[in-house]
């Protein structure tokens, strides 16, 4: 990135508008705050919304909200916003709805920011759709933390494609909740009691997990990140049509446990499958192994998947520990040994640092 | 970085003048020349410049230099390059003289890009002279491949105090040739016999070192990378007035092998040392550790250092392979588990890489 910017003094004040002052929409704020050359002119949560173009403080901007009143987002508020350019939209939620009103947000060239994996995940004509909003106006879409929260990892791949290299795999632990089970798991030494039940509702007990575990087990967000990083690989721009359900996944949610049950009864029926995590886990490790769940493209043979595998223990992804993401971009410049990110892929201010190291290239940009 | 651009129709031509058609110099025309947004205007080897402001073919950049006339940078040159903007001018020579000229370059509002570390790790004197013309002009001055080559370093680096992280701490091992050298070192069994002397001399002959092998042991390479991470973070930028020299580094040139000597006569006497190295590996060993050359900025102390230090085998350090270069970012949002960046830190590919990599991200910008 840049050394050294134009003076402060040159610098062009771009307003954000945000919605979702929830965990990362609070951390987004507060790290916005502390910049000079972003102005908020309107905050809105699920109840409505609240738009001062003369500027809302970040620092009282939820509060703000109690001023909030019920906008149409497509109707009265991106309108609004449209007027106030350069303008960002700040889509902190995880809502459909709202992914489905950035074409609308773009072709008004208000440009859009999001943690919000739905766009770039669902359907194929709802990507499309964004993608030709945004070449037709010229509005510009940032993603970073829909993948690794604040890691470098969309950026790098782009970086990888536009300069010309050729991808061709991308590997990786792309969820923090697997990590954490996984790395946990096949941690444990050979003769060590670990029940994988017992592991997955202590995650979820000390926060690791979603209140519904199954909501990690079933692979679907590890799934959604592959689908967005895929589309950015020529070649695999289409290839999922339905997007997160056109990829290949290895559900861990057992036959019998994947209907409308609470997390108590998830987890007392998962208590069936130990001796076969188990037995998973001993043969790994009889081998010098671990199991990891990982996520694949496979740029040459097209296939896009997520599951549970083994791999010895001299490979970068057994390294890994805590809840940490780990992204291997197997490329032909970087050859034998890939171009590595890992870290915390999870987490309020992380993911508003990539959101926020979003809005400063729009900023640089416009 | 960006999902979608503008539409191709709407992209500006970004002029490039170039400087040094070596090896990575020869990787940044072919990678240019796969892109339709730039215009090469101006070549120059040691010899002469060959200016065409109507544009030279990136595919025999190198054979138009026959046509090459002697030309001063500094009065005919760079102020030719001003009336052709927006321009690039990429610096891919190692020359502090070249380097000498960023602030000319800057101040005339021709961008600079460069993988060459001189203006950036020398005195603090030319660091400011570059940072205060591109702040007085605007025009912009990036270096990603300065540190790690094509590695998502510098970005990384910025776009976390950008954001408003805290950095700690950064440690990694910054060079290439250090990192194979000691991987294969520390590698080596416990009852191996491997004499450091003969690995470095193999090392030599395969590529890994400079023909002389003491500039790698040096580690003036890594303290140069030091220099310009540093003066990236607040509090650290004026901390290194005479840049490279100020920074503390354990040289592993022996004492009596440092003088005016032939790469021969440095491999013989670094025989006199195996002892010492077997030493220093047997005692990692027995420690379930290994040898690593770090480089560490740690900026509560301000200490800013390169030398041999021991990592337990758990260590992210310790699984490093092959030359991959490796950094952890220690910061207060990242916590007790660094963001790490892996993966080769040098190569003409890779580091063209970060220099078309800048190129494009000016373009983005003006």
């Amino acid at each position: 990135m840049v050394l050294f910017s134009a003076a402060q003094s040159t610098k062009k004040v771009v307003n954000v508008a945000l919605i979702g002052p929830g965990g990362v929409g609070s951390s987004v704020l507060e790290q916005l705050s502390k910049l000079d050359q972003f102005k908020l002119i309107s905050i809105s949560n699920s109840k409505g919304t609240y738009i001062n173009a003369a500027g809302i403080p970040f620092e009282s901007a939820k509060s703000e909200l109690s001023k909030a009143s019920t906008k149409c987002l497509e109707k009265e508020v991106i309108p609004e916003l449209a007027k106030h350019q350069p303008c960002i939209f700040i889509d902190n939620t995880s809502s459909e709805a709202v992914a489905n009103l950035y074409p609308l947000a773009l072709s008004h060239g208000v440009h859009v920011v999001t943690p919000n994996k739905v766009g770039f995940s669902a359907s194929l004509s709802l990507f499309n759709h964004i993608r030709d909003a945004s070449a037709a106006s010229g509005a510009l879409a940032y993603k970073e933390s829909t993948v690794g929260a604040g890691l470098p990892v969309i950026s790098t791949l782009e970086t990888l494609l536009k300069t010309g290299d050729k991808v061709n795999k991308i590997e990786g632990v792309l969820s923090g909740t697997m990590s954490y089970l996984f790395n946990t798991f096949s941690k444990a030494g050979k003769n060590d009691e670990i029940l994988f039940s017992k592991l997955v509702s202590d995650a979820r007990d000390q926060g690791y997990t979603e209140p519904h575990p199954g909501s990690d087990l079933s692979g679907s967000d590890v799934a959604r990140k592959l689908a967005i990083l895929s589309r950015l690989i020529p070649g695999l721009e289409n290839a999922l049509t339905e997007g997160v359900n056109s990829v290949d996944v290895q559900s861990l949610i057992p036959a019998g446990l994947d209907g409308d049950i609470t997390p108590e009864q998830f987890l007392s029926g998962l208590k069936d499958h130990d001796a076969h995590y188990e037995k998973l886990r001993k043969t790994a490790s009889d081998n010098d192994s671990v199991l990891r769940y990982v996520g694949v493209i496979d740029v040459a043979t097209g296939k896009i998947k997520c599951g549970l595998e083994t791999y010895p223990s001299s490979h970068p992804l057994a390294s890994l520990t805590g809840s940490d993401n780990i992204f291997l971009f197997h490329t032909e410049r970087y050859g034998a040994r890939p171009l590595i990110v890992q870290g915390a892929g999870a987490g309020s201010a992380v993911t508003a640092m990539g959101v926020v190291g979003d809005c400063i290239t729009i900023a640089e940009r416009v």
